[in-house]
């Protein structure tokens, strides 16, 4: 396992413009992509903050994961992203040590990363993703 | 307001033993520094994950904001930190813009730096920090 930095920090939002207007307006970030992840079923906008992006998360479809995170506890924090060098690799090491996986292996995210996710069962209530190029 | 990269990401925990173990053992990240917050009711313990700190809280007093945080929504990602120039003038200019404030003026958080929160009503549901040196 080989972290080198937060590679993003997942925020689920209800609705995308008005969260936009904040991240821009108040914070004086600039959204530079939106994005579709149909696999998902959400909508992505990326704001880069220094080595980290923010990516807030509207659902398309309310029976989607963000679609039902919020129902249950309402917009904010989803998860936080682990830059890795090798998505396979941190997966089976995890397993290893006993960490229970939502993905047995990679499969493709946004911006065409390779992610795989952490149950929160076994990371201390941290939806916790790998993410990398390979 | 001059947002240059994510100062911390505070998670909330049950138990910081375990918690530590886990992200030493299976991240293989270090942890660098264990602190309490006497004002905050809180012991933290840091990890540098690139430019940004993974902060754990253990609440030193069930009544502490942690304890109750818990309490209410069990262990997982509590704050999100943004360092910034002046934390008073980007409390300001925030409140300027409409956002409803947690601390009017900045005040000494972990590590000795100027701290504020942005309560998060205001802020699409994400417990927002600024944190720096001024």
């Amino acid at each position: 396992m080989s972290i080198t930095h937060i590679e993003h920090i997942g925020i689920a939002v209800e609705n995308m413009k008005e969260a936009i207007a904040y991240y821009e307006k108040v914070l004086g970030l600039a959204c530079y992509k939106i994005e579709e992840v149909a696999d998902q079923k959400v909508r992505t906008a990326f704001f880069q903050v220094g080595q980290t992006k923010v990516e807030l998360l509207e659902t398309t479809d309310p029976e989607g994961p963000i679609g039902k995170f919020i129902a249950k506890r309402g917009p904010g924090i989803h998860h936080l992203a682990f830059a890795v060098e090798d998505v396979a690799e941190s997966l089976k090491s995890a397993e290893e040590q006993g960490v229970q996986l939502i993905d047995a292996r990679p499969r493709k995210g946004a911006e065409g990363l390779n992610i795989g996710f952490l149950h929160p069962k076994s990371t201390f209530g941290v939806l916790t993703e790998f993410c990398g190029k390979r």
